[in-house]
């Protein structure tokens, strides 16, 4: 199931891609118009009820099945969200998961022993198709990395490595646009990471039942249709599980929180010389059992 | 103006302190019971509403003067919560604000050139006189920062230093409670910084027009009375202006944003050996014009 948040006729709503079509089906409309399911306003109040949540919208779907054509939203319609529109907190980012990224960055010695984590400001969130500013005025280094994403579904704090999946509501795609210039004259990353625009996340949340070993899919980015980054969530140094336990050490995760994995090797930087973005520059990033996530620069 | 959030019956309330009494003038009581203000539900839409929410608060306080004790609850019976008890995305701190902090955590060195930006988890934030989790089998080595914290009121991108101020709504005090042994394991600062109940806010936000300059207020910690710090916010490397301004390039403000303005000299780990926190220590943050933060270990 891809969970979708979208904005048509000047209104957020969210949904479900409807296998078959493609297009979307609006479950903000079901909510309005069909009292005989218990769905919830808003994709994140779903994401918070977890499993009576996906089983409802299961139930939503088989039971529309023959009068869905009413709640069909065309893709090219709408505006693509990211499918948590307004993150409650940053999101959070693994720096250096892949051992290449962290080579082609520095040297061996850049290879983290343990996990580290940056933020993203929660305006910088934008969504599928949806322009990157350039911000040529303030970075003349500003990098794509695409990274898996991780949803949290159930919260919880002191979280077992061997029950860390059980917190996850699903995955998506998050594109971690950096100015590397701020990024190095800041040293903390959060300045250089918080740029808006500069968090493409979606196009959708494919939920967790879905995804057999989300440590073992396949991750291309793409500049202008040149791969750039090609590699599998197996080289991940922390896999999903020990980012999650050691994330929740102390700390409470929350339901719709947004977890960054980490970007292989072939970002701009990486290049000699680096390859920066510049505008017009088409960048997507696909994850296998995903989808592909899709931005331009301008 | 001091503008307070606090628990009183099982539910969350803000209001000014009374200057005369020291008890809280019970805003949210006011909304209810009293038509004829348009004062908002929540502290955060009041800060969103900027001067003209300001300005009904006087008004308010000003016509209720005669049957003021309606509304006046004592200190002592509530829970005190941070100001904004709910932060819609991380608090942001500048690192190494001050020439001997710098030094005292390494040496001049480390003295920054450019604005350092990292960010503590909105689930850390907690209020006066509310319990520090001791974290003890996370962490051996808990330290205090005291610290002068912003509270931005009207939003804005790309803010001149010469119009930084206007987008102040006030200023309360912040104790940045950090691992210091996840903060150098994990090397960006985040992990480090967002244990739960490591960000105690409080006990109030004072509007700025009660303060006369913020880059020049005396600041102090205790601890266990014994006096740590002792310095005052004229040694900041970068002053407000230029956080606000450095911050908001590219990136925009949002009405509540948090900004800590970093510690000065004399935290646990600036002493030859370290002194940590440990259990039943009480932290005490005093700053000029605006009052005391206390907070016990636990």
């Amino acid at each position: 199931m891809k969970f979708v948040s979208f904005e048509w006729n000047g209104i957020e709503q969210y949904g479900v891609i409807d296998e078959q079509t493609n297009d979307i089906l609006n479950l903000s409309s079901v909510v309005e118009n069909k009292e005989n399911f218990s769905l919830p306003l808003t994709l994140i109040e779903g994401i918070k009820q977890g499993d009576s949540f996906v089983a409802e919208v299961d139930r939503a779907l088989r039971k529309l099945e023959k009068e869905k054509e009413t709640f069909l939203v065309k893709s090219d319609s709408i505006t693509w969200l990211s499918p948590i529109p307004h993150p409650t907190k940053n999101i959070m980012c693994v720096g250096k998961n892949y051992r290449d990224h962290a080579i082609e960055m520095g040297s061996e010695a850049d290879i983290p022993e343990h996990v580290m984590v940056f933020t993203k400001a929660p305006t910088a969130v934008t969504g599928h198709l949806s322009p990157i500013d350039a911000h040529s005025e303030i970075t003349n280094e500003l990098d794509y990395e695409g990274e898996l994403a991780v949803v949290i579904g159930v919260g919880g704090k002191n979280i077992k490595r061997e029950n860390a999946l059980q917190h996850v509501f699903g995955y998506t795609i998050l594109n971690d646009i950096t100015a590397r210039d701020l990024q190095d004259r800041h040293k903390q990353f959060f300045i250089g990471k918080s740029l808006d625009t500069s968090c493409p996340i979606g196009p959708w949340i494919v939920h967790h039942s879905q995804i057999n070993n989300a440590n073992q899919l396949n991750i291309t980015t793409k500049v202008n249709n040149e791969i750039r980054q090609n590699s599998n969530t197996k080289h991940f140094i922390f896999p999903i599980e020990e980012i999650i336990s050691t994330l929740s050490k102390g700390m409470t995760l929350e339901p719709g929180d947004i977890i960054a994995t980490g970007t292989p090797a072939g970002v701009g930087k990486g290049f000699k010389p680096p390859i920066f973005l510049k505008k017009d520059d088409v960048i997507e990033i696909s994850i296998e059992g995903i989808g592909t996530l899709t931005n331009k620069v301008q």
